[in-house]
């Protein structure tokens, strides 16, 4: 039996998200199927974590074990011919039968996109999130900078959200403004439901000069969500990279 | 009477392209649907030109006569209110009631990208034309010098036209390329029907080494458009701006 890992890019406005449901349309259900009509078999497919309904891939990783002869690079194309055009398999290999794309990833990164300007975009609309007002980038790196590290994010993770270790790892968290887009990159070594997102939201209400740059350090400190911002919406959102060793 | 100047985004890939077809969605059918809202009036509205199904534009113009008493600046907030996300009024003024979005345009600027690797994209699926081979860069760039000028572009029309002045001046013909991406940007006094399309396709054959970059001239000149490439496809094309005086 071979385990094989899958690097797939999707563009999530069309899906309910990565988890299958009854009923509606996810990225795993895609997938699922795909794998269906090239192996015939029904096969659990495990996602590095998963995505929210309009939330984006460039390097999602999945893995799944199969009986097929296929070997593990042939699945790219394969499955590629059958995947509607909104998915796409990057990459397909054979791995360790002991991988597994969610509890072997060591590290993640996000990427997320604001689209700053006065009138709304039509060509981004599903791409970014549009915020009309100015921000202060200055300010914005300065917070950003507050993130890094070692931090309990308790107050920032979405409030239904049952899980028991809340701490979590920071490498970096860069801003960047190119023209009327601002790009937030952000790795860590894991992160919680909405976590990306409700940084994000309170690093906006720095820019927007509602809370100071400093005031991160003891709105992480008060592990509380109603002192964080409010969260991104999930169009701006992109899963970049999953990492499967300590070197990132 | 007013003459309202309207310049507009839009995302084409759910569009049958500008021009108002019976049943079918399109471009001009929605913004004059958005101005009845608005006005109460069933106006005729006029673009600086067509664009076909799937073709983008960052900066459509078109324009239209109204008896109402809204201030031509305060159009583009009022329109997009109604409009559908995936249309955007970037600007709206009251000018000279002599103007006329086509007949008074003095020149255009469209870009074209190209997204060049193995694997198709998912997120660029509708933003732009996958070409899985190599292309040479150096090659392409010397073809496009070839365009630039005063020509008969009889044979970089779409078959279907009937135009019968086809002498078109090409001001700039630029390519860059960045990562995965090639861009196209092209500027001249006018267009024909499919002309930036058609010229893509066959600076994209030069790119391909099926045809010498030199051989462009003879094929200009040969006025034979079973010699220039194919059509590049409608999702890689944006009109970016309609030029309204002899400065460019």
């Amino acid at each position: 039996m071979k385990n094989i890992k899958l690097v797939i890019e999707y563009d999530g406005t069309n899906y309910y998200g990565w988890q299958v449901q009854p009923r509606l349309k996810t990225i795993q259900g895609e997938i699922k199927s795909a794998i269906r009509k090239i192996t015939k078999e029904d096969v659990r497919l495990f996602g590095s974590g998963r995505t929210d309904k309009g939330v984006h891939a460039n390097g999602q990783v999945a893995n799944f074990k199969t009986f097929s002869t296929i070997p593990g690079h042939k699945f790219k194309h394969a499955l590629n011919t059958v995947l509607p055009m909104d998915i796409v398999i990057k990459d397909s290999e054979e791995v360790d039968e002991s991988f597994h794309s969610r509890f072997s990833a060591t590290g993640k990164k996000y990427k997320y996109i604001l689209c700053n300007k006065k009138t709304r975009s039509a060509l981004l609309r599903n791409y970014t999130y549009h915020v009309s007002y100015d921000l202060d980038i200055k300010n914005m790196e300065k917070a950003a900078s507050y993130f890094i590290g070692t931090h309990d994010f308790y107050g920032f993770k979405a409030s239904g959200s049952a899980i028991k270790d809340t701490v979590r790892t920071i490498y970096s968290l860069d801003i960047e403004k190119r023209n009327e887009l601002i790009e937030f990159n952000i790795e860590g070594n894991g992160f919680l439901y909405n976590m990306v997102r409700i940084i994000v939201g309170t690093i906006i209400k720095v820019g927007n000069n509602n809370i100071s740059p400093e005031s991160i350090q003891s709105i992480i400190k008060s592990k509380d969500r109603k002192r964080a911002g409010d969260t991104a919406p999930s169009q701006g959102l992109y899963l970049e990279k999953v990492y499967y060793d300590n070197k990132i």
